[in-house]
């Protein structure tokens, strides 16, 4: 079998996906249910029909696109990612493994293979937590992670529920409920990423099978303090919402390094204040944290530190504190056998590989807990991602698109 | 002469000014040229041709309202203040000057009085800094602090100039350099406000008479650092420009406590971050700086100690700083002779009277460049101010409106 990709077509569609934002190129920004994230999705979708997939949702926006393979009673093969960005993104991030993805089953249609199992290409609804202030919406309730009616009262920074977003969206028509799936309804996941870090590049090796994927958790912290006018108050009397937001992103920080583990990493990425005006003071403040490691020991203790220490500067600075854990996640063990494969098909390629640990939380994190899973990553300059200058080689994404697909090939025959 | 004031009405009009506001109520926002704004301007209008006064505006959106003297050689004298409002304030900070000024010239209409000298009631434009960042628009630039070509190069976060606003709000067909008036062109100013501290309440005195105001200061900073992936950039790559932020908010506080002087206060009022995503480390941070002092020596003080610490902080976390210092106004000196004038109206009405501080500033400010300035307090409870739930009663904005119009119709006499 010859397998015949278009590098150049798949770089076009990357390029027409990067266009539709809610910001001007070359930054990309597509928050969950936003114009631009629906206009995303019906581009896939549109990709999808003329390739002859047949295309279902579910309530939640999960998009599967279906190519039914000859024996219907084998579970399906899948593969997949997400095409939501957070604000000013790139064009890489999710979407690789989404584009990827059905080049590398056209690539694979082109070739007049026809497969034994079903191969599924999904595309997983808001992966970041940009609206809702919690990733991997989609697969956490595909996978049973997240209970609906945990979901259903999530709400967006204008109190907007999930509930009216996705009504208005078009995907209620059934209840968040039907979204999760049972164990072992696919053979096997895996999902084609950038690799968000140096590692690929620096050592020059073209694939990254990963191992494992590191254990993230959030935390929203919501501060009352007293506002007033900022000539008028004298400094003993404040109790400045801002400055206890200051010292807990400091705190953050400091709850990182303090593990004395290289991987533990921690990020206040929101800090709104409010009223916000130069000459009053800040009576109000909302952070959001993550926090990350690959070992769940030092995640966990870096955690219990930064909750310790919360209360005690609020406490301290007479402001008033709500602290919610939105989420702390399990490392993911992804499937040995399936890593194993993949690295088979690098070696069968010629293509350099590296077994590799996943800083970076994706889909896979979750869809680990009803399937064997894993990701195969590509090298991205820099390590960078995130940003609107992240960057992967029409090259590098080929040859990803290869490895997935040939795997995809061997599973599903 | 009997004056007869009607606080019903006054307070009838307060209520109705707070209603036009970009937010619901209680909260009254009214941002520089904003719809709000212009309707708030409107409201003060039609009430003043309802006056029988001659209303006049400057190239800035500064209104005039006078009510003619019968000696047209002699210099005017003026009353008034400000009605834009910061981001969720009250009802009642500058209001009370410019709807209360209107009363009392209103009641000495009504009593028969007949002024020799003309009396004008000025409405400020922007005292708050909230679009520009930079308080007192109007007065600096009538008073000459500002220069016409600084003022017009002045730009909203939106990259808006103060050239654009002007014209769209109609004050655009003479040039910034008409708004400046020459020295002693009015024979005093008097600003009648609230208090916005808490002496007068705790001292039970109905009013105080203000011999200087504090003197202000204001800095902009701008960081850039780096972004990236929150899960995969690690700790010791980061440049994180909202920790140099926190880092920064946190001397700002430090440099106004080390001055040993209770009365320099420091304030970090803005604090916006970008990209502002949970899972992203923040790449840029802009901060707003308010710092002052009712004595220069200390003022200064912390301002260096800022102005020194915020490189110092950036060099450390490799993130970039743009430093601006918006403006360092002296402490304003009132003119004495007024002081005396104001504090023998009250003695003649029964009224208890104070010699004050202003630790706010206001736009006496800088009339005190140009003309005998001083300011009438009436106390307002808790010494809130820039907060919704600023308030002060009808009876102490009856004693303030009462001591101006009895002032006025000496000077004017």
């Amino acid at each position: 079998m010859i397998l015949r990709l278009d590098p150049a077509r798949l770089q076009g569609q990357i390029d027409s996906l990067a266009a539709i934002s809610e910001v001007p190129p070359p930054t990309v920004t597509r928050i969950l249910f936003s114009e631009a994230d629906l206009r995303g999705r019906a581009f896939v979708t549109n990709l999808c029909h003329e390739m002859g997939l047949q295309v279902a949702k579910d309530a939640v926006g999960n998009l599967f696109a279906r190519w039914p393979g000859t024996d219907p009673n084998l579970a399906p093969v899948a593969t997949g990612s997400h095409i939501d960005a957070i604000p000013n993104a790139g064009r890489y991030d999710g979407v690789v493994g989404v584009l990827g993805g059905l080049e590398a089953l056209r690539a694979l249609k082109e070739s007049g293979f026809k497969p034994r199992r079903t191969i599924e290409l999904i595309v997983f609804t808001a992966e970041e937590p940009t609206r809702f202030g919690i990733g991997c919406l989609g697969s956490r309730l595909l996978s049973g992670a997240l209970s609906p009616k945990k979901a259903a009262a999530l709400r967006d920074i204008q109190g907007r529920t999930l509930e009216q977003w996705r009504k208005q969206a078009g995907y209620a028509d059934r209840s968040l409920e039907s979204v999760r799936q049972p164990k072992n309804c696919y053979a096997a996941f895996i999902e084609l990423h950038i690799e968000q870090g140096p590692i690929l590049e620096q050592e020059g090796v073209a694939i990254g099978v990963v191992e494992k994927i590191a254990a993230p958790s959030t935390l929203h912290v919501e501060l009352t303090g007293v506002g007033g006018h900022a000539g008028a108050v004298l400094m003993p009397e404040r109790h400045d919402a801002l400055l206890a937001g200051a010292e807990i992103a400091l705190a953050v920080e400091e709850s990182a390094l303090s593990t004395g583990h290289p991987d533990t990493v921690a990020t206040t990425g929101v800090f709104r204040i409010e009223p916000g005006a130069v000459n009053s003071v800040p009576c109000r403040a909302w952070l959001e944290i993550d926090l990350r490691d690959t070992q769940q020991s030092s995640r966990d203790e870096a955690l219990k530190r930064i909750e310790d220490r919360i209360p005690q500067i609020c406490q301290r600075r007479g402001v008033v504190c709500r602290l919610e854990r939105i989420n702390a996640d399990d490392p993911a063990i992804c499937d040995a056998g399936l890593v194993e494969r993949i690295t088979e098909v690098c070696h069968e390629l010629g293509l350099s590989v590296k077994k590799m640990i996943s800083r970076a939380y994706h889909d896979s994190l979750f869809m680990v807990r009803i399937c064997p899973t894993t990701m195969i990553f590509i090298p991205c300059r820099g390590g960078i991602s995130h940003r609107p200058d992240e960057y992967s080689s029409p090259e590098h994404i080929g040859d990803g698109v290869r490895v997935l697909a040939w795997t995809l090939q061997k599973l599903a025959a």
